[in-house]
């Protein structure tokens, strides 16, 4: 006989589970797996990394000659991984909105978006390379762009943010989210998914950096670490629950910069080229070109 | 010959122990690993996710008419494993506070907790459940239960936390430490396993949240990135060195909200339903139903 | 035929990276890797941590008569293993810099670098034992040095650092910036490898601290998460570009302690035995032993 | 551009691959793997092991007292395992033998495949105990019954052979075969999974033991290395074709002793009792007791 | 210190390897591996086996679809890989034979060799095409030519023996024994590299059968297992020594069947159509269409 | 509900454990394994070649100069899991034998097996240093030691045979059947651990060889493939079981040579320098310098 009870810890842990099911209306009656995998996720978004950067993000053993077969076959096979969690995203969506599409219809929605996000690639590396020279350009203390893509995280953040994009632009939502937390986890950066975010981004050291779902960003603009870009406040609806889907978090326009722990909320517009100081809160439309610093809080000595 | 000169290093790093050694009066002359294992510990802290929530955080092939079985082959396997862990600590305890306890009495004690703590696994689930609704309802971003429990970092702390503070309750403070700390690695969030809190709690994106550790929260809080439940000074003991052990962290009343930001310092009380703005800094106590705002700090344009 | 258009997005990835290449003037004409692998790094710094604290964080089976044995073995791998790493970092410096280098030269200058920072190794563990000591009595929650040493992500930070700092003073900034990042991304603090840091520094929690490239710290500093130790404005040379390279962070005397989320910006000098309150933001000079607290911005009741 | 010239290769396999594929008529139009995995099928059996002997060949940290829920928990796993590898052979069947079952009773019929075969499990673990205690008594050399089961590669081999065996009597001659095969590779000993075989049979050395697809063996047969029990010739059908699956290896009858190297083909039976001597050469049937020893064919001086 | 007196065994072995390096003539002087890698050429051998049969043999999650990319990215890197051995085993065979090329001489010829070897493989598939067809004609138990390459050791052992004899043929004894012993360690068929073998050709069972470096073998050839096709006497030189390199073993010719057991040793012949009986010992020609049976030795009872 | 009946398999399961269990009077009370593990024993196994023949069997990327280090920190992690695996071993053979011995003399006894082992080492590599020269000497077809060292089965057998032979010489048998049994797996060799075998030992080929348990070969003797060392028959004690350890098998003299296929059974001796002739079967003493053939068997025509 074992040591511990484990059949009574078994049998309680089974009514905790049935308890939970129970007053979730979630019968969950069909076979295999109805949740995408967060590992396969994770390695979709490491392979798309390697794809993109092959001689920097692939594999060690790499050489250039063979770029090109080397993206030929880790996309295919990426594709193939992509296109079955995407099916098992959309089964879930439509069994959490109780939506009864036959799983053809999941099929061919799945292959059609995994072909659209596919297509996209080319230009995303595109606007990476913008996003690096901004780095590289925006940073003292950067050596080479190589260095800034190897090394800083707020690329790492970037990068999974732009795949995070393109997957919830198509409705995955937990797919995009399992990305954007991966990025979070490695990074201390917290992107929503949701996020429009134009070239030339740069986030340097990044931790604790809050950027919400219906924020948009402009191109070229700069934050530092710990910077909020946040809603106000949430709207209740009349049944006493939270709204979702509205707009709620700031509009930043082009060239602007936000510097370390500043608190930006609601949707306010922060105007081209402005410059937001340390430590700033902020909740009102800020005109193009303003500097904003902290208020009268200078530190005094006891 | 090396072209390093191994042997030297070597010796001039023995020397450097042997000299620490010294310093701490460590003997260790018992045979073995005094310490539990890092690497163990972190394998346990997985385990008892997948046997928590086996169809969402356990093995990726299992299918749901398997759930017992995995269960109870797991429980056995980790249960065991944390057993020789708990034993490991309690010698080390031993060791380290001059305590002479025979190693029978060390095998014994570590099978009660082994006991104590899985029997209270079922209703560790049952709380993170309660954790789970909580953050789908404070979310406006959250589009299901099983993108909570499979993206959010906050779930993720306080599910290592709820374990966590099961293993500080019975004396093992290293194994709580190094569960903590692994969470704290993932997410950002430092809760020390002593915090007390309560069902129905939520932290949203989290990175850069501190709760020292004899902070008590109750029922239904939320809190935001970068809060902090902190000391606000140290007491010193007579021979000169901090005091360990004494009440020195906030305790927080049901129903409370603290947005990003916030500093909360000392043994103080936030009375039931009270909301701390973003970015507050708060030494004294505070009514049930308050609502505290930053002081007169505006930002200012230059 | 495939279900995607490989061979098309193929063409336009391949399409992409020639444009960044020729934007670059980097036509990259020789075989192999020319860039240190971010794999092989952070394997070194690990076995690195091995060496330094064998029965702490070296191999669980390790027993204590069988350390020398391990280190040299181990020591003897990893260092030919950095060689080679050092190598490529110096041959990609070569590159970036149009230095036309012969191979041989790197390969003395690779000997050379590896034999000095090896020497310095039983130094590096003395300072870190200063630092386990200084987090022990700097901390009340702390129950033991081991604990310290295996949980504390401020030691695992400053441990990470001190061997990047080795990296960087040798001019490997690729290498010195490889390691720091691992420990960011780990830790959430954020040490810049060329800072200068004396022994018996201690960060808690850390979550969210900045500590910039020329920063200079003094012996015995104790720092809390979301400290900020930054560049206050960048220089702009002449050709429109930021100047790299010039002293821009602060000074940080001995036995300072500085609060959490304390913000310290440009070249000034913290003065010998300060105490820096929390959230307070700093851009001038402090004498010796001030008290500096946060400006007048208590909380206020809405 | 590549030193190999991949691309002409590459088009020249598939060239091969179109021919060959071509040649067998086998246009190959569905999705997915159409046949079973060797490696899936290896880990099956291994695991299978583990589930008759857990304390012999389970994982090494099994304890005695949880051995249930380790059966329970890997059995469970294993049948789905084997229920879809057990799909891919009876697809793969029809497919081949241009059967045009729908998928739906491939399910079904691989569902009560599979049931029949568990059921079989107890069985089979009694029949190799006897299998075990025959090795044991029959050997001078065997120190204990665990060194037979842990060591002896005729054990081996018989339990591979048990488990084959089943799965060919459900007609599932590709996974019989991918079990058999494994146990050949690992002992030199290659039973085809048609024979049939009764308990208490003992192999010993084994290397070149060859026994053909019809053979049948009775109770408590021994025999040793490099014994043949094949077919004499073949039969050629009228096509020019060889015939299959008609009866053409030798009866073994209960108590027979076969030694190294001896020869026996065709469809004759070996009576009860029966001793074959080594190297013996053997195409007629055999009465009860006898004992046939090697020709005249001394060794003779040169 | 150590329970065991490591350092004097280490010394003792150090004694005896610096006893065998002289013996040997062989003071190895430059820096490096200058053996080929056993595990690599196993890979090598692995890889090039689903290159040539990529959904049989290739990774388990491959699709007919994405054949070519599979094929066109394994093929780049294991060509490189087998590059990087063949210069070893170049640079290996100039030492053994005091042979002083330079490296860039063995670097060209590397290139020149794999590329051949390269070259070779769509043909190399087709004939093993036909020796599946061979084995599937050959046996009454074989129920498709796809059980036949999945399972048949003996078309295992033709298919690494075809991959190294090219190699052998390219001077390259090392690399080619690896991969034709790696072939023998899994089946039991020990074929050197050297042999030249038709088309058409199968081994069934094959445990034991041995084939030396100078035998030639013709086309549709079937032998079964333990045959050897060996040396009759080896040639002693004059300075006592066996000469090496002369024709010693068998030339067999199209449409030989060699029964199981049979030993055929020296430079004969055995004509074309011939079947040689179970255990036969041939040490002459044999004309075309020979029937030969094994002399009088009929089993007898005693 | 699982689709197989599971828990009734599992019930039917333990039943035949527990009939066998009873039947073998075997009712093991003591936690943990009490048995060897198989896969820690071939891990030493494979250890202890790396530390025989380092820049051959060891590590890929062991250089030469670090020889010394590597074999010193392997070396002593390998003492260390076999003097665990040898306390396995004892305590089983403690058991077996109902001898009681506390388990401190077993840790003691462990320990001075352990140690004699050790100091055998550099005698075993300087044996196996001859075996090598032996092979190398003794086939025409061999190019170099190296090629011999690292490819030739019958120089695997014997390495893993001298390991094991010591283990068996300190009454360790199941420990080194377990070894033996590994390289019979890999090489089709099956050398009993008990046999004796000098000096300059090769067997070529080697599939099939059998030697036996009480066999005793001098020195310089080379043996061909399905070569047979046994036993005539087996005594039958009073008791009716066969008698165990009594001498059985032969004896071969210094430099003789016994080609393949023959078969030399019962305790008789193969007398200095005599050559034994493929496929003979000898049960009598042979004097020295014999030259012993098959007797009158030529192949016939039909």
């Amino acid at each position: 006989m074992s040591t511990w009870d484990i059949t009574t810890i078994v049998e309680e842990l089974k009514q905790a589970r049935q308890d939970w099911r129970k007053s979730q209306h979630n019968f969950r009656e069909f076979d295999g797996r109805e949740l995408p995998s967060k590992n396969q996720v994770i390695q979709i978004a490491q392979n798309l990394c390697g794809i993109l950067f092959p001689m920097r993000l692939g594999p060690n053993d790499l050489r250039q000659e063979s770029e090109d077969f080397y993206i030929a076959s880790t996309l295919e096979q990426t594709l193939y991984s992509l296109y079955e969690q995407v099916k098992l995203n959309l089964i879930y969506e439509n069994k959490r909105t109780k939506n009864k599409d036959a799983i053809p219809e999941v099929d061919e929605n799945a292959k059609r978006i995994v072909n659209r996000f596919a297509n996209q690639l080319p230009q995303i590396r595109r606007i990476l390379d913008a996003d690096i020279i901004a780095a590289f350009e925006g940073d003292p203390a950067a050596r080479s762009v190589d260095e800034v893509l190897l090394c800083y995280p707020g690329i790492l953040a970037i990068t999974y943010h732009r795949i995070a994009h393109e997957l919830y632009r198509h409705g995955l939502s937990l797919l995009a989210r399992l990305v954007s937390e991966a990025a979070h986890s490695k990074t201390g950066i917290d992107i929503h998914p949701g996020a429009q975010i134009g070239a030339g981004f740069f986030i340097d050291h990044g931790t604790g950096v809050v950027i919400g779902e219906t924020t948009i960003i402009g191109e070229r603009v700069r934050i530092y670490q710990a910077v909020t870009l946040g809603a106000k406040r949430f709207q209740v609806a009349e049944d006493g629950h939270l709204e979702k889907d509205y707009a709620r978090h700031p509009i930043v326009e082009d060239d602007v910069v936000i510097y370390a722990g500043a608190t930006i909320l609601g949707r306010i517009t922060i105007g081209k080229g402005s410059v937001i100081g340390g430590n700033v809160w902020l909740t009102h439309n800020v005109e193009a070109n303003s500097h904003i610093l902290q208020g009268d809080n200078q530190a005094r000595y006891v």
